[in-house]
């Protein structure tokens, strides 16, 4: 496994990897959730590339930049034992160096949801996802499925910018208990770890309600604020009933949505979400 | 030479093609400053891609953009004859398909100069390059040195997105009587095309005084502001003495300088520019 921080060196070990090239980008700190995004990537192309990045222009807010769990060398083990070809682990003066003045802003479908509640954050994932994409030339991309708006925003950004890459989203890695695998659980105390399985009993909660035949996305939308509502430790930042071609709120679900989920649990934000099927 | 207009045509066509591959972006109705570019990439590349395509997003205003000259049958038959390889005309559709909503916009070296003049252009240019570069995968890019701006906010992209291409400034074509080429100068009519020289005379004029020993930007200004205001049919637009680096305007000249100018004559707007050395 190679390991390369410079632009320069990644791309003399790009010319050495047999297409075609799968990217997995992730912010380190990885869980299986990751290792579920390079095991698919393996399977569908020749060479995988990881890239490790905490990328600093999608924090809206500082102190969660300065928690974000870090362990880079458990993660270069991780990825070692997966069979990854190369991993880039650029500096913040890598990606920004002085001078960086270029953003990419996609429009309408970052609006709503996560672009709603942290003002920037998709401005900075689209910009450095642009620059992974540019940078190593992959021939398709692995995102999570826990991060749904992010990858709704990172496909019509691809699409929009003309990238011959294909974007796969893998499905969500959830613990024993259905808490949604994040780096970010680290940082829930044994209380607060208990208390967040309450996202995925509103999530299955609304899923039942839906198989039952409930069509009405204010009643699914109250269902789960119900459910959330009960936990002393939870308060919501959204819950969303919405069209998944563009994230708007649904009154009635005609076809199929996606619900999802921000919950705080004591000072850690976590999402979580699941597609409601014809 | 092969000619498509769809991305897929584009991608399968693009693969046929010996690397290193390079890009001519022009707005077709060829002249021999566009042909002074394929010239260049044809010594640098084994590969030159043109792309013709009147990018409605650059256009500030609507009739600006309705007067643009076109001619692509004429275009095809210069571009063969100079040996290309592929021209990719895509249509407004291709390029903007409905739902289009990303822009890459470049920051300060976008903002002086064409950016105050003509507002959202350069998030046009930044957004169409950046497709075309995505799109067209070349190794090098050319583009013409009578757009100046417009390189160095090229160049900062590439840079900041990290696209592997070398950005090249091919010299400006000028008439005999030292008029820059331009698709533009076509809507002049006889007196406008005699008055037009005045650009270049102006800046010649400035040159001279720089190799006399003049350092003073005011100097410099002031000095093609006398010569443009002696051309009854010729009213600015701007006219600029700047740092080339990041195109803020220059009080003393201590290495180099841009002078550049935007001029109406008539209702035709051209530009023109001349690098100061020491």
């Amino acid at each position: 496994m190679i390991r390369v921080e410079s632009l320069n060196d990644l791309w003399q070990a790009r010319e050495s990897l047999d297409e075609p090239v799968a990217i997995v980008p992730t912010m380190g700190f990885l869980h299986e959730g990751h290792l579920s995004l390079v095991r698919a990537a393996k399977k569908r192309a020749t060479s995988v590339v990881v890239s490790i990045f905490v990328n600093p222009t999608q924090f809206n807010q500082e102190t969660d930049l300065e928690v974000y769990p870090r362990d880079v060398e458990r993660d270069l083990a991780l990825l070692e034992n997966e069979g990854v070809d190369l991993v880039w682990i650029p500096t913040n003066e890598v990606m920004y160096p002085p001078g960086f003045q270029t953003w990419v802003e996609v429009g309408e479908i970052a609006n709503p949801l996560e672009g709603e509640k942290r003002p920037g954050h998709f401005k900075g994932v689209a910009t450095v996802v642009s620059k992974l994409f540019t940078a190593v030339q992959p021939q398709i991309a692995f995102f999570g499925q826990k991060d749904a708006q992010q990858v709704a925003v990172i496909k019509q950004m691809t699409r929009d910018l003309n990238f011959p890459i294909e974007i796969v989203a893998v499905p969500i890695a959830r613990e024993n208990d259905g808490l949604a695998m994040s780096s970010r659980n680290v940082n829930l105390n044994p209380e607060e770890r208990d208390a967040s399985v309450v996202l995925y009993q509103a999530l299955q909660a609304a899923k039942i309600a839906y198989d039952g035949g409930e069509r009405n996305g204010d009643a699914l939308r109250l269902l789960m604020k119900e459910i959330i509502s009960a936990q002393p430790l939870a308060s919501i930042d959204y819950m969303s009933c919405a069209d998944p071609s563009n994230l708007q709120e649904l009154e009635v679900i005609a076809s199929e949505a996606l619900i999802s989920l921000a919950i705080y649990i004591g000072k850690t934000r976590l999402i979580d979400n699941l597609i409601l099927e014809k």
